[in-house]
């Protein structure tokens, strides 16, 4: 077994939650109404000791030992099979679920974050449990009431899994490209059964040995539908056919074909699938024809969170380990004190310099995640129709920013903790270099970083006639106005009111290119637009978090537990805005460039 | 045997040879006169037939074999055995080295693209050949005749391979803490011959199975002698005695106790090595007792530009392969085509711009280190001394930047070779992933990157009154200036002359800083100056290419070869100042904030 090196504290993920977003708030709505605020923190408190005993110490077996193949099973590592009992079995992994099909009902805002510890104790294995959860909340939500009877609850309660089948050997970012088949008429008895016939790639968690059955959400052309992403419609297609009593029947004909060799999450079955190759794979139609493409997109959003939470949890677990081992290494001197004894590296000046971009970093990603569950939960559950749609609105606006910035940046996150492992970061004895190989999956799938630009840009901007771009601007704008002359953070609140600018400015022109023929300077900036966009919303939420943090400060001990955290949030809210906000106006200067020597060069100079 | 990727083109290493750098000038140099631009070219083209057919094939095998230890042995890859053969009986091992002891004597800036060729195909071998070269150098250049009759023909021929031999598991990059002991009076014969006893870590090919023997240069402390850096003596520790008509004598009791598992470069062996374990082992001393740092740092500035001659050569593999996919894999229509068929992804706007950046990143970064390893060959061999002295003093000055902005930047740039990719770019069937394991070492060895900025801030800044620095800077903004209005360049140029101001604006901070006690800022900074000096260097660099190859493309076809070349060398050059150069102001106003969070923070707060 490998070292266990999760030593992840709440106290951030309980300050994001009490202090700075006040979800006690969403106590009120009815669905909450039977959770304390004392229920949500034990739960936090309860997730950390699931990280630390149950997950922690598999993270290290799942990259050495990894997942194999032969003869179509894949074996995961002995530790999965206990993480999936403890997931499963005491309702983690349908915490954010309706009570109805056996989940906990929890906030999606306390959900989200009990993940991210999860994901921060070994990443690869919640793939299993975030590919159930968001296979049955799409039947939950588009099924028939057989359907739901059938599988919701076996899936939520872990005795069987969950897969997204998109993705074949050309149609990858292009899904409408696919070419699997669904023909109809196989079940004179029932119209919604059709026989599906395909190969899909890069299926994660596609086959393994947790569950007695899988259950693949698979999207296929009806023979006759339109090309495109018009004529894909989604299908159920159980590993093992599920009877109407629910009872296991044959096998249906699926068969793992391969697993991918990768750079990192060797833990979670990357697999080739094959349906129907002897010709008895059944599929069950879910929703209508050709629905499929919006449908897929409502597991693609939680989906997309998910990186988000994938990302700030793995990129937790790189600090974590590197403060704790700053901490411990002794060798040298400070440059400032050149000549002195030897001194643990925490206090070397560089090395703390790279820590802060860590803990400023995760802390940053962590309340921007919160911040859009928070959303979430008020979109689905307030009683007003009118806030539950500007605040669906603003999750829209900000899901791809999650996805995108949060992955790339947490990416560059981990080079800062290997650095300050020196040598022994790029050692597999420390858990850093696995961070940076198993984080670097989530610029890539759930749509590349450069999609989510482009969603960004070409479909949530002009959202609601582009009105919840401009609150949000506004009320950011507004809010460092107010806070212009600020003793401590005045110089934060300055740079935050002109990062507002650019990101207008980014608008405004991309506004022009696209009526004023020059679109395609749209695809050389856009990801450079949402960077700007998550860091002007990063520095804001850690400037209302340093804010609270002061004006508590003012009420504890300094030297306290709740001191030095207060005093830590404080210099995070200031470092952030001084050294990673501040990239947003060299991209601003690259926009003024208007730059096409990419798409001007002859494509034989590559 | 792994798929042999290698499919570097050397358009680009000739343009930076013979049309940007113009080196048929230093064949005018006694040492260089019998060669002729003819026959560099032809090294150049024979480089590129040993990187396709001798090391390409190894690179896969390197990582998936890797080396294996047991029992004190470490068994390399069966390519690895080849790949020796033909670089060390064929010269290439000892290119540069004199042909007093069987060198090729060619000048230091072909070596040095030869190399990042080599590198290009397959590093980790090549770190085999780079260690007996330097350890070889040390010798040839501190020894006594008898040393040098004994050691340095058998290492430049590859009977016999090198090491150094800083780090333990206590000294890292504060070397002075070494503990490893060399006790005097062991043969009354010959003083020189010291007992050794100590451990060495992270001995980079430091035991495995491509030589009869290792010469090891081991940095000990002899008994008694001063404590810290200043009290540090190198010595030559066979691996098997070596008798003094050079035949093979007794193992010289020097055990490799283990090997570590990386992150990636995993044919090269990291080992783990116990001198003296039984007292047995003898060590030479070289040079003066006391005098082993300044000889190191010898070979460490050699090694130094090794690691920026490894990140390009790296980076352009990635490159390479992602610009071969992207004209292979059809996929999609492009944004501003959205309707349109299928095409290939390089007809792709955000491809072409990650393409771009690949492209336009590898040739500054090739332009850079020519252009330093040129100022090498003048220092060397220029018969004016006043000549040589300022190339001396430039290559010094810019030495840390090639480590340090080449490694980090190539690391970026691999990223986005796999974002190229998609979800085959996180599979091991292409070399992308593997190429950001493997370059990522580049980074940490050789003195970390930040040692990089404490020794150009430190030691290059004020070396000579300031002069060189002044020189460079005044160099740049006068040609900067004399092109303000170029018909295609004045943006470009526009741009590097600030940069050049942004260069100055830091060098004049942080001589305040020092001089006001104020120097605890210098470290928060010191890494973003580097960057920004090495940006303003390879845009200028660019920028002179680019001019260069305007002046070519008016003499000839625009669809042939060099047309298509030369255009897309204008587009490098735009491409690069107008995205990368850019990043220069985000430093620098982050600079202006001169912000010490990470230092005020409480410790315990991280």
């Amino acid at each position: 077994m490998g070292v266990n090196y999760f030593r992840r504290d709440t106290r951030d993920t309980k300050f994001v939650l009490f202090e700075h977003l006040k979800v006690d708030r969403l106590l009120k709505y009815e669905r909450f109404q039977d959770f304390t605020v004392d229920d949500l923190a034990m739960i936090i408190d309860e997730a950390q000791k699931v990280g630390r005993e149950v997950l922690g110490p598999g993270l290290q077996d799942g990259d050495r030992i990894g997942c194999s193949y032969a003869d179509g099973a894949v074996t995961t590592p002995d530790l999965w099979k206990e993480s999936w009992k403890v997931l499963t079995e005491n309702g983690w992994l349908a915490a954010v679920c309706s009570p109805e099909f056996g989940g906990q009902g929890l906030p999606a805002v306390v959900g989200g974050l009990v993940n991210e510890i999860f994901n921060c104790a070994n990443m690869a294995m919640m793939t299993y449990t975030g590919l159930t959860l968001g296979a049955g909340e799409l039947i939950e939500a588009f099924g028939t009431e057989d359907d739901k009877a059938r599988f919701v609850e076996p899936m939520y309660s872990g005795r069987w899994s969950g897969t997204m089948c998109l993705t074949e050997a050309d149609a990858g970012s292009d899904v409408g490209a696919l070419r699997t088949r669904a023909i109809p008429g196989v079940d004179p008895g029932d119209p919604r059964i059709y026989k599906i016939e395909g190969g899909k790639r890069f299926i994660t968690c596609g086959e393994h040995d947790l569950t007695e059955n899988i259950i693949h959400m698979v999207l296929a052309r009806i023979e006759g539908g339109p090309a495109g992403t018009k004529g894909v419609s989604l299908f159920i297609v159980p590993k093992i056919w599920v009877n109407e009593d629910g009872s296991l029947g044959e096998p249906n004909d699926v068969f793992c074909t391969g697993i991918e060799h990768k750079m990192g999450i060797h833990g979670s079955s990357t697999c080739s699938l094959s349906f129907g190759e002897k010709g008895g794979c059944r599929g069950i139609l879910l929703g209508e024809p050709h629905s499929g493409m919006a449908k897929m997109f409502q597991m693609m959003n939680g989906a997309r969170i998910g990186c988000g939470v994938q990302a700030t949890g793995i990129a937790t677990n790189a600090y974590d380990a590197a403060r704790i081992y700053a901490k411990e290494r002794v060798q040298g001197a400070p440059l400032t004190q050149r000549h002195g004894a030897a001194v643990p590296i925490v206090q070397h000046e560089d090395v703390r310099r790279m820590l802060m971009n860590l803990k400023a970093g995760t802390e940053a990603m962590r309340a921007f995640l919160a911040y859009l569950l928070v959303n979430m939960d008020i979109a689905e559950s307030d009683p007003d129709p009118e806030v539950r749609k500007q605040a669906g609105a603003r999750v829209e606006l900000l899901t791809p920013l999650v996805k995108a910035y949060h992955t790339d940046f947490g990416y560059n996150l981990t080079r800062d903790a290997i650095q300050v492992f020196g040598g022994s970061g790029y050692c597999s004895d420390f858990p850093v270099e696995q961070a940076a190989r198993d984080i670097k999956i989530l610029s890539i799938w759930e749509g590349t970083n450069y999609i989510q630009s482009l969603d960004l840009v070409g479909r949530k901007l002009g959202l609601d006639g582009g009105q919840p771009f401009q609150t949000l601007l506004g009320e950011t704008i507004k809010f460092a106005k107010a806070n212009a002359a600020d003793p401590d953070f005045a110089a934060d609140f300055g740079l935050l009111e002109k990062a507002v600018g650019v990101a207008g400015d980014f608008a405004k022109r991309f506004l022009q290119y696209f009526s004023s023929g020059r679109a395609s300077l749209v695809p050389m900036y856009s990801t450079r637009f949402l960077e700007c966009l998550a860091e002007m919303m990063l520095a804001r939420l850690m400037l209302e978090q340093g804010l609270i943090a002061r004006e508590k400060l003012a009420g504890v001990d300094p030297a306290s537990g709740d001191g030095v955290f207060y005093r830590g949030k404080i210099a995070s809210a200031k470092f952030f805005c001084r050294n990673i906000l501040t990239n947003v106006f060299s991209r601003h200067l690259a926009l003024q460039q208007e730059d096409l020597s990419a798409l001007e060069i002859p494509e034989e100079a590559f």
